[in-house]
C-alpha cells in the first residue's frame, strides 16, 4: 500500500506503539487517584506535558490535554460564546460551524485562524491577524472572568480586548512552532497527525486568558477539562513528541519530503494534460508535505477510487467532510471554481514516504485521468 | 499488588489489548475517509456499535461514541441548557457541576439520575424517576428542535415534556441493562470501567429525542459528534463488550464478587472496632462490587496511604474528586456526617479479584486502623 493520506491521520510510530503497550500494564491506574499507581500514571502525563511545552515554547501549566483537535477548537470557540468571533473560510469545520453556532456581538473578540490549512497546505499570515487583533487595545471585560467556580479567572490582568487562537494541528512537527513568537493566546494540537494515537489532543492556553471548560467534571487539568486521564494515549503522544524533538522532523519535511512533493507536482504537470496545482509550492507559502491538484474533466472521488483499487491511498480533501457531495469549502474559497474543487485530490506525505511512492502514483495516475476524461467526453457528446 | 480500585478504572483485559494491538496497524486509517483502509476502520466501529446496542437493547443508530462518560454526561446536560434539570446529590461531578452551570427555567425538563452510584454502589430507583417525569404529559417544545443545521431534529414526534438521562457507567457489565425497560431517553457508558481503554465512551440517544452536539466538527456520528474516530479505542471497547456478552459478567459479579465483597464487609465489622458500612449489602440495593466503609477516628486518606504502602490499592471515593479536602459529596448526602465521610474507604472489586485479596487486606487493615485511632486519641488528649 502506498499511503499518501498523512494529513488525515498517520500510522503509529513504532516507538509510540512500544511506549503505549508498556503503559497499558504499567500505568493503567486512574491518574487522579492518590495511590502510588495513580501517581506513577500522573508522572507520565506531566512528562508529555513538558515535552509539548518545550516543543512549542510554552509553560507546562499552559497546556490542557483533550480528546483531540476538534475538542480543543470547540473549547476555545465556546469560551467566547456570544462574543465576536472572526475566522477565515479556510478553517476546519470544527471552527467554522462552531463559530457560526455560537458567535454573537459582545466584546472582547476572538480571532481564530489556522496556521496551516489541512487541504492545500497553505501557511496563513498569523502575524497579520495578531496585528489586526490590536494587542495594545485595553478593554475591560469582567464578564469573561466573572464565572461561578472560578472558571475563566485570569492569572494576570487583561491587557487587551482581543484574543487570537490558532489551530496548529497540521503545523506541529512540520515546521518550528513558537506560540510566543506567533502571538497566539490559544493553540490547538493533535497527537495522531504526528504518529501518536487518535483520541488525544492538547490546547495551549496562554497564562492570563479566559478559558471555560467544555467538559465539566472532576478536578482534572486544574478544573479546566473533566474526564478520566487517557494516560496510555498521552504516553503515546509523548513518545511521538520525543520523536519530533529528537529528529527535528520539520527539517526532514523541509528537505526530503519537499523534494518528493515537488517531484510529484512537476511530474503531474508534465505528464497529465489538464492538470493544475491548488497548492503553491513556494517555500514558506505552503508546508512541504501537502500537494493538492486538480484534473480537468475528472472527478476527485472517481480518481480516489481508481487509485484505491491500485492500493494508493489519497483523499479528496478533509476526511472530516467525507460523504459531503458539496465541493471542498477550502477550494471554493480559494478558487471560486466548483469544477476545480470537484476534480481535486490531496496527496499528503509523511516521513515514511519514498521516491518509490511517487513512482507508484505516476505509474497509474496518468492512465486513470485519461480514462476519466474520455468517459467525461463521451458523456458530454451523448448529452448533446 | 492487590488492586481494589476497579470503580476508578480497570486494567485492560488481555483480549482487549490483543484486539487493540492488531487494530493499530490494520485499522489506523481515518475511518471517515472514502478509501478502503478507511472503510475497514469504519466496519470495526460499526461492529462495536452493534455489540453495545445488543448488550443494552438499543438500536445501533441510537449510539454515539464519545471520549468518555464525562463527555457523554456533559453532552446531555448541555442539550438542555437553559431548561429545567433535576439531578440527585449522589451524581458524578460531570452531572452536578454541569447542571449547576447550565440549568434554567425553560420546559421541557431533564431528569438525570445515575443507575448505580460510583462511591457506595447504591442502585437508584430509576423507575420512580421515569414515573415522576410524567411520560404521558404532552408539551409542545419546538425550540428544542428548531436548530440550525438540523441538530436536535426529532426523528419521531415528541410525546412528552420530560426526558430521562441515566449515567450507567458503573452499571455496565455489572448488572443486566435494558435501556428500553429502564425507560431512559439518554444513557452514558464508559469503556474503561469494563476492561476497555480510557478515552472511549458512548451515549445512548433514544430515537426521536433532541441532541445538540457538544463537539461540533465534521460529519462524524451523523453530525452529532465531531472529531476523528478513535478506531483503535473503539475496537478495544468492542473487545470488552464481547467479553461482557460472552461471559455474562453480571452473573459473576452477582455470585463470586458478591461473596468476596460480603466476606470483606463481615470481617471488617467483626475485626475492626469502630467500623461501619456505608454500602447496604442487600442484593438489589447495591451492586455487588463496591464496598464503602468508615473507620471511626481514622482518616480515609491516611488509611489509603498506609494500605498503599502495603501495595493494596483502594480509594477514598471518586478519583475525579481526588485532591479535594472536602468530604465526599455522596457520603455527606447519604449520612450528613462529615466524620463518617472523612473516614471512609471505597473497596471496588473486579473479576480478577480473589479470596487472597480479601485476606491480604484483612492482614494489615486492622493494624492500620488501630494505629490511626491511637494517634487520634493522643492528639485529642494533647489538645485538651
Amino acid at each position: 500500500m502506498v499511503y499518501l493520506d498523512y494529513a488525515a491521520t498517520s500510522p503509529l510510530l513504532p516507538e509510540v506503539m512500544k511506549a503505549m503497550h508498556q503503559a497499558e500494564t504499567r500505568f493503567f491506574a486512574n491518574a487522579s487517584a492518590l495511590h502510588t499507581p495513580g501517581h506513577l500514571a500522573m508522572n507520565q502525563i506531566e512528562h508529555t506535558r513538558e515535552l509539548l511545552a518545550r516543543l512549542i515554547n510554552a509553560e507546562p501549566e499552559e497546556i490542557i490535554f483533550t480528546s483531540g483537535a476538534s475538542e480543543s477548537n470547540n473549547t476555545v470557540i465556546r469560551t467566547f460564546e456570544g462574543h465576536q468571533i472572526e475566522t477565515s473560510p479556510l478553517e476546519h469545520h470544527s471552527i467554522i460551524e462552531t463559530a457560526q453556532e455560537y458567535r454573537g456581538e459582545k466584546l472582547p473578540k476572538l480571532y481564530s485562524y489556522m496556521l496551516v490549512n489541512n487541504e492545500i497546505g497553505e501557511v496563513l499570515n498569523l502575524a497579520g491577524v495578531v496585528e489586526r487583533a490590536g494587542r495594545d487595545k485595553v478593554i475591560d471585560c469582567p464578564e469573561m472572568f466573572d464565572k461561578k467556580n472560578g472558571w475563566g479567572k485570569p492569572l494576570v490582568a487583561v491587557k487587551k480586548g482581543a484574543y487570537v487562537h490558532s489551530d496548529l494541528t497540521q503545523a506541529l512537527g512540520k515546521m518550528p512552532i513558537d506560540v510566543k513568537a506567533l502571538g497566539a493566546d490559544y493553540a490547538t494540537f493533535s497527537a495522531h497527525k504526528i504518529g501518536g494515537p487518535v483520541g488525544v489532543g492538547a490546547l495551549y492556553v496562554r497564562k492570563g486568558v479566559p478559558l471555560k471548560p467544555l467538559i465539566i467534571g472532576g478536578n482534572q487539568e486544574n478544573k479546566r477539562r473533566g474526564g478520566t486521564y487517557n494516560t496510555v494515549g498521552i504516553v503515546g503522544f509523548g513518545a511521538a513528541l520525543e520523536y519530533v524533538l529528537r529528529e527535528k522532523t520539520w527539517k526532514k519535511y523541509d528537505t526530503t519530503i519537499r523534494d518528493l512533493r515537488d517531484e510529484l507536482a512537476e511530474r503531474i504537470l508534465a505528464e497529465i494534460p489538464g492538470s493544475s496545482l491548488n497548492t503553491d509550492l513556494t517555500p514558506g507559502v505552503s508546508l512541504p508535505n501537502i500537494l493538492n491538484a486538480s484534473f480537468q474533466a475528472a472527478e476527485g472521488e472517481s480518481i480516489q477510487l481508481y487509485l484505491d483499487a491500485e492500493e494508493i491511498v489519497v483523499s479528496t480533501g478533509s476526511a472530516c467532510a467525507a460523504g459531503d457531495t458539496k465541493p471542498s469549502h477550502v477550494l471554493m474559497a480559494k478558487t471560486g471554481d466548483a469544477e476545480v474543487a470537484h476534480s481535486s485530490i490531496r496527496f499528503s506525505f509523511g516521513l515514511e514516504n519514498t521516491k518509490e511512492d511517487v513512482e507508484a502514483v505516476m505509474r497509474v495516475l496518468p492512465g486513470i485521468i485519461e480514462r476519466l476524461q474520455q468517459i467525461s467526453t463521451i458523456a458530454a457528446d451523448n448529452s448533446r
